[in-house]
């Protein structure tokens, strides 16, 4: 079976996880990783969903952190601290430098960011085919107004240095209106069994991917089921800050409210306040929410789109790969 | 009084830590460091004996080894080794990585080499006033012939890879013969009260220093008086294998044969084959030559250079310091 599967970070790695547990040598699973989280620190492409994907499903995460390398050193941290030179608030240990400066050095060389990928791949081996959504630069701002009044500052400065304590106003994926996606990921989607979108953030992860001209429409358009799971369980964000995001672009922090955003597969609506105009294909065959959520499983249905609750809270690998079945399971009944 | 020195890396950085231990508070060093060592590694701009200075005179030094950081990690190495990026054959540990990071950045913003050590030394209060030799790119390479052929490698390669094991044939600072003096460079030489010339190699470190066209010139011509230290004792280099890049230049492992190769100050020679044609002015107004060598001392003044035999074992701080103390005491004599 070909899997394909849209991903952020940490949500989407713990559940690919769990995927590669339910699935057996003869499943590919392709992943396409967002990249707007992209940032350029100390001269280097830092790639965080990419690496936390390749880390997390290679072997080398830091478990409890969810980000970053297990068995971690700091020296580099003290020294530019020493040297004066930020920012502070963005953790990179010694051996998460080591992939950054591989990767930028690669770029310089003239690989683009899919062939780095494939290249550090061949080291981690995440059995899984990783690509970025784009080879292109992409990167997410968030619209905030503070004491220094309206601005747009870099994801990653809302939602690391910031905390995401103050309103996004408006999330802004720069660039990825001209942005190409990369090799590979259209023909993925379209060789597709079942695509799957994993309990990412569905603005600044899964939609970042989708806001790539070509794949909202592909997986919209796509032959194989699309099935997704819900990151809201009882009207709150399982990990991270992801009510910031929904309510800048006009969506309730619920798990049939994330359905409705996402749409019915085959459903063509007005695109909302997400950024780029127009109308917008649907993705949804099938979704999963939470045994908290039972409740909304009806209004969802009632939107055209089958759905089941089961327990998605990712608690233990049995808990992930159980929600990867029921995934998978979805897809099969949608498809019959 | 101000004093400049030219230097390279560990020798120099360790003479110039006994400089500034007779000197006070009142004098101004001036060190125009060697850039022909550097080298791009991992896509970072390195540069080993600016950074050998700056860490031995800012206290950061690994003291035993005489290069790199003290109390340094190794995290990235062994990721580089896992990723199979190469070269393996140059150390570089975490706290080091962190200096070219910092470098690497500010060149691409635009900083020349110059002000780029002059923030990096912000941090490390070296004490002296570092500047690199020209802010022009230039690199030595070593012609070699061995079971690949005749070719040249890069001077860190011949050194450190292949430990001058096969015979150098050429020394060639590419990039010299275009390059200018770093800003101050012949400011400082212009104004200096002595100008010495450390225990440092006087091929490829303090001879690439005076390939910059205009510094040779400078310091043949400078009102101050020029005092060498022989970095030859007893027919063999005090450190390193100053012996295969004499050869190659067709200067003789003696502490006598440097003396002559830098030449008395306001004698004028044929160039040797050191690269650059055409006349080559002398430099030396004294030098001084270890007790070993004491039956050197009257060749070198029949060639019209006051010599005297002392110490030059920098064995420890007071020896080293009283080596400098020599050099600044023959520079007096000569001056009066």
């Amino acid at each position: 079976m070909r899997i394909v599967a849209l991903a952020g970070g940490i949500g989407g790695a713990r559940f690919l996880r769990g995927l590669k547990d339910v699935t057996g040598p003869g499943d590919e699973i392709t992943v396409i990783g967002n990249t707007g989280d992209d940032i350029h620190l100390f001269g280097l492409k830092v790639c965080p969903d990419l690496d936390t994907l390749m880390y997390t499903l290679g072997g080398g995460i830091h478990e409890e952190q969810g980000w970053g390398r297990a068995d971690e050193t700091w020296s580099i941290k003290g020294e530019m601290k020493a040297y004066g030179v930020g920012p502070e608030w963005f953790g990179l240990g010694d051996k998460d430098f080591a992939t950054h400066i591989v990767r930028t050095q690669m770029l310089a060389a003239g690989y683009p960011l899919s062939a780095v990928t494939e290249a550090l791949c061949e080291r981690w081996q995440p059995g899984v085919r990783l690509l970025p959504m784009s080879d292109d630069r992409v990167e997410t701002h968030v619209r905030i107004t503070d004491e220094s009044g309206t601005r747009a500052v870099h994801f990653q400065e809302y939602w690391v240095r910031l905390h995401a304590a103050v309103d996004a106003e408006a999330i802004i994926p720069v660039g990825a209106d001209t942005a190409k996606p990369a090799p590979g990921v259209l023909e993925a989607i379209a060789a597709a069994d079942v695509i799957l979108l994993p309990p990412s953030n569905p603005v600044v992860s899964i939609g970042t991917v989708l806001a790539v001209p070509g794949i909202r429409q592909a997986v919209g358009s796509a032959a194989a089921p699309v099935v997704g799971l819900s990151p809201i369980i009882g009207g709150s964000p399982v990990r991270g800050m992801a009510d910031k995001v929904l309510q800048a672009v006009g969506v309730d922090t619920t798990a049939e409210a994330v359905a409705l955003h996402y749409g019915r597969k085959g459903a063509v609506r007005s695109a909302s306040n997400e950024g780029g105009g127009g109308r917008r294909a649907g993705l949804l065959d099938g979704w999963l929410v939470d045994t908290a959520d039972a409740a909304s499983v009806a209004a969802v249905e009632a939107a055209g789109i089958p759905c089941r609750a089961v327990p998605l809270l990712m608690s233990d690998p049995e808990a992930t790969a159980a929600m990867a079945r029921a995934a998978l399971d979805l897809a099969e009944q949608v498809r019959a």
